[in-house]
């Protein structure tokens, strides 16, 4: 494991801040982007195209996807919860296109007031307009399985009915499908078995990615099952921003800083330097002074000595 | 793994109450360990016997290790610096003595003033002492290994020193010795690695706890670490009280509350009935108004439906 190259994926400028109501100026977006890339962070989920009245966050999407892809090496995804904003996200030039689809029909029903069939659908028309780019141009497609380990809806959510849909997302043309613990329900040992199963329907190579909540504090030991299982994409987001009805503490995101501190001390490549992740925190705080910023490392420090791979 | 049992040894008494500076009533601790053992935990460290004045936190120790022998089931651990720190707990009727011995010299030094050689001479008087008790009055003996996974003093703390201080414990007298993460240093890789080379030399038995600190949020993932090689005791402070040096949120203990919570969901049997030990907090808050409580657990809630074993 030691010496293998897991990839951070930061979702802030968009699961984060969309979950929070003050709205990040633009150029502040931009700058929190440019720093995480320069500290090394290679994938950054920069928004999301949903309409502005419904996110006014995050309306500014096609103008960050546009100034992130002038950093280079930088993969810059988006989320997207239908055509019109995959057609969107394929024209501001977005590097990876995630569409999610909660497992738990009520769940999706309640969010995005569609059907597994419609979100299918939506899902095989979106596959079409990639495939219609020219080669070159035409963006990774996830499909991201929401609620896969249970809903505030509908409970325990059944492992067939995960396998199902991750099934029906490949045939309906994405590339690869996402495991997403919206609810933060995970727990590791069920993580393991559901990469397992999924992996066994899509192939190892299309379950790559692993999306944790932190909400019961599980989130980091539910990500070393999923390393242990031989994932190599881990979403985080910096000061665990979004995500959070609860009390302080039960940060919705899994804390880039910590996540990243947790595979450097293992020996984990992520070609982040941690001192400069840390900074970026600066960055943020300045452009959110009323939002609580998580992170366990932050505020602890580093370890004395600490030079990337820890105690080996 | 699933199934197995896994022993939740509750240090909150102890290591928690050492560490913040009011001083808990008697009774108020009395009620705390009777509501946890009645949770379902089945070892708890009431405390140390160490000088009133330079612990005046715990001078109730005593007391606390006679009103916990009349609970049922109930293993009763302390801690001990020394020899007259022994004495006091096999007079009081100890189940368990932990004596902990930092393998970092220079920690040893600045916090009991003793060498190495010094503390393996304390350890080996321990171990007579016990061992000149009658039968069935002699309490288990662990060396508890502090500062194993890297000191704040000394940086990384090399491996093969913990290995020559864990066989001289054991050559002393100990039945078993403990890992301990004092400075929360640890990561997953090293405590898997670390486990398996302790254990290669005193035996897998003579191995069984570690003792886990949260401080950069690595707590259970370093506990899940643990389970894996095969660990069956975990210590974990209730509320994470103690150790918390830090700013909120970086509580240094794990969370009694959220391993259980991991533990129960994993599907490992722990005999702790979670909504009761959530129940705990109000006997401690009662105690300790201004102390804060951590958990991300407690603060969201168990998931919709969970009775146990969840998402299997």
């Amino acid at each position: 494991m030691s010496g293998s190259f897991i990839e951070i994926s930061e979702v802030g400028p968009r699961d984060g801040l969309q979950s929070i109501s003050p709205i990040m100026p633009t150029e502040a977006k931009k700058a929190w982007i440019a720093a995480e890339a320069a500290a090394g962070v290679r994938e950054i989920e920069v928004g999301s195209f949903v309409p502005a009245k419904i996110l006014p966050q995050l309306a500014d999407t096609a103008e960050l996807v546009a100034f992130a892809r002038t950093i280079p090496g930088l993969t810059v995804a988006v989320l997207v919860p239908n055509l019109k904003g995959a057609e969107a996200a394929v024209a501001a030039g977005a590097h990876k296109i995630t569409i999610p689809l909660s497992v738990s029909e009520t769940h999706s029903l309640r969010n995005v007031r569609r059907t597994h069939a419609q979100m299918l659908e939506e899902t095989a028309a979106i596959a079409a307009l990639i495939q219609a780019q020219p080669e070159g141009r035409r963006p990774k497609f996830e499909g991201g399985l929401s609620t896969a380990f249970g809903c505030t809806l509908e409970g325990v959510v059944p492992e067939a009915k995960v396998l199902e849909i991750a099934e029906a997302l490949m045939k309906a043309g994405c590339d690869e499908v996402g495991l997403s613990d919206t609810t933060g329900y995970a727990n590791p040992a069920q993580v393991k078995r559901l990469i397992r199963a999924v992996r066994s329907v899509v192939g190892d190579h299309a379950c790559a990615g692993v999306h944790l909540h932190n909400t019961r504090g599980l989130g980091l030991a539910n990500a070393l099952a999923a390393l242990d299982e031989g994932i190599t994409t881990l979403d985080a987001s910096l000061g665990g921003i979004g995500g959070c009805p609860f009390a302080p503490g039960a940060s919705g995101n899994i804390v880039t800083e910590d996540l990243a501190f947790m595979l450097a001390a293992m020996g984990y490549e992520t070609g982040v330097d941690l001192e400069k992740l840390l900074a970026v925190r600066d960055v943020v705080k300045a452009a959110l002074p009323d939002t609580e910023l998580y992170g366990f490392t932050p505020d602890a420090g580093l370890p004395k000595g600490f030079s990337g791979a820890w105690g080996l």
